[in-house]
């Protein structure tokens, strides 16, 4: 059977119980849709000591360029309190128009739109002027390191190339066709650490308080803002996430004192550039000293503890023109290119090729309830066929 | 036998392991001394649900004013790493001109020569022209809730009443006749929780990071300086002893901070009146709002968390100048008149009379190898008798 009907294709995926790692059946499920249409699909098990093993699947019509990706994840988060839900959370019920289920919009329903979208151009086109892949994780919602990384790593390695890439998450905060992505800010974390000289309250001289130097140095970091914003950016931001000295003694001043950070930071920076500002600011700060004149700089430690997740800007008009114009044409709407929020595998595949990101509406994801508007799926169909025509139209002209 | 040895009356205490709450033979010791000199000796045991049995001793000679009281303790802190001692910390070995042992002088060495003092004076004179009593608790080191505050109220109830107090607590940093104290600061405890609404650190606008709150208040607290010192107190100070979120993922905004501090404060303040100014603090700096214009005040609350210490000062010009004459006739040094350090249980004898503070060397007590020169213990001594003599015939005139 040709995949058209997106109810259809959300229903089969909604019933594969897919909680990461699972596969749960949700990747046999679009194999089966994929391959009546002519695609050639792969099935990549990726592993790593300390993670469980994850299915990826990757997928591809066509041998030619232009080549056109569409990324996602069938892996969906746990359903919470299952007695919470109004109907079960794998069973695709529709009630009141809309569909339940874990998955209906982050993001089973974005790939049972594109699958369905990809059939009707293929029902009416024939193949397309090009090629289109499904590069789908099954390890987006969990530790995301037998996911999208090495399922791009693993095609790249065998010759794969791409041209474009839309990733299907939700974007939309309240209508289908609010809001397009077309970048993300950074992520970067760290942990700061003062030492001080333990000692009692009544004797602050012959102590030394790591407080007053945690204190001096997360207001560092807190002001004066890292920017105003640039063009398609929010300022960037930072928030002390904890500060821990855990010093239940009133009479003692405590040894050690450490505080925690996370900024999301738009394209003024680098992850690079924003850890020597930051280090700058710090520094400056422990040679300030402590609020009291006469003290040595405060004496601390920075340890970064993650990998920073880059910034990154899409400015290739092809492929945003094509899904702006395809939105305005089914929705009336035109959509804001925004680039709010987390971070999303976006950030590994721009790496490969322009990206951005369209989908549903976000609002109930993660949350029991998790529904999508059957009339939804029709316009995102709707929107994404379009679009492959536009894009292609463009890639070719 | 009369107890006019100091060397041989502190060997004999340290002997005793009194370790809080253990009365450790001490008070029987003590007993032994001062009956024999013509004192009438009880022993008074205190007793608290949730704390053990305190034994307490309070001996006086004379029934008739004026009256001298000596107040001190006879238990000890643990010895720690016994293995670390270089004598036995119960042995009062004497070597190199030193006697060592836990107590030595915090503050067993303080009582031994107080009790040859008046041993001397007896001796020398007879019994005092006016009373002499011992307020000796065994709940100094502990939490001294069965000491010196119920020894006090069971000595008033049955009469008593005092015109002046010698604690017998090393006051000296390094040599004896260094430092009289004349005063203590006060201590005041709190904590403050301020709270925020929990959220994803890329979506800031949609929390409220409660850090921004506590770094603000406590910011508050510790700029400016609550005064700059009186004539007779250094400037009060506030250290931030704790602050605590707990909050372990980086990405997420936390819902809760608090934070706790204590603050030694000078005669610029009462308790109350302290209280009054940080809760005017913490309001202002809530309502100036988070660092971020546009925010709501921060909501926090503070919870002051032990019965404050009140800030005293001695002006009994009988009771200092009689300590500092006695003190400049034996040493030929002049003692600074102190209000420096920590609290002591003469702020609580300093409701019932004036009180002042005068002991040996403080340099060892609570570590390991605490011990006392033993030409100390005979100026001690010598000085003790001499303010005795100063004190009765001041009092007397």
């Amino acid at each position: 059977m040709i995949p058209t009907d997106p109810i259809t294709n959300l229903a089969t995926l909604i019933r594969c119980p897919s909680v990461t790692p699972a596969e749960g059946g949700a990747l046999n499920a679009l194999d089966a849709m994929l391959t009546p249409l002519g695609f050639k699909v792969d099935r990549v098990v990726a592993k790593e000591a300390g993670t469980p093993d994850i299915e990826n699947l990757y997928a591809r019509i066509g041998t030619e360029g232009p080549h056109l990706m569409f990324a996602g994840h069938t892996d969906v988060v746990p359903v919470g309190d299952e007695g919470a839900w109004t109907h079960g959370p794998f069973s695709a019920e529709i009630a009141d128009g809309e569909m339940y289920g874990r998955g209906a919009v982050d993001m089973k329903g974005g790939i049972a739109c594109f699958v369905a979208a990809v059939a009707r151009h293929v029902e009416k086109h024939g193949p397309p002027k090009g090629s289109i892949s499904f590069l789908i994780t099954g390890d987006e919602e969990g530790p995301a390191i037998n996911g999208t990384v090495k399922l791009l790593e693993w095609a790249a390695a065998k010759g794969e190339r791409w041209d474009a890439c839309l990733v299907g998450e939700p974007t939309n905060p309240d209508r289908l066709g609010d809001m397009i992505k077309i970048g993300r800010r950074g992520s970067l974390s760290g942990r700061i650490t003062v030492r001080g000289v333990q000692g009692h309250a009544a004797y602050p001289h012959l102590a030394d308080n790591p407080v007053r130097g945690i204190l001096q140095l997360t207001g560092a970091l807190m002001d004066p803002p890292f920017d105003n914003g640039t063009e398609n950016f929010q300022p960037s931001n930072l928030e002390i996430t904890t500060i821990d000295v855990g010093n239940a003694a009133v009479n003692v001043i405590p040894a050690k004192a450490s505080a925690a950070f996370n900024i999301r930071f738009n394209d003024s920076w680098t992850a690079e550039s924003l850890m020597a500002e930051i280090t700058a600011r710090l520094d400056r700060a422990a040679v300030k000293g402590a609020l009291r004149p006469g003290r040595e700089p405060v004496e601390y430690e920075i340890v970064w503890n993650e990998r920073p997740s880059h910034v990154f800007l899409t400015r290739n008009n092809a492929l945003i023109d094509s899904l702006s114009g395809a939105i305005e044409a089914v929705t009336g709407r035109q959509p804001k290119l925004s680039t709010t929020g987390g971070t999303s595998d976006a950030r590994f595949i721009k790496d490969y090729c322009p990206v951005v990101e369209f989908g549903l509406v976000g609002q109930t994801m993660h949350m029991v309830d998790e529904r999508v508007a059957i009339a939804d799926l029709e316009i995102l169909t709707g929107i994404y066929e379009t679009f492959i025509a536009h894009w292609f139209g463009h890639a070719a002209a």
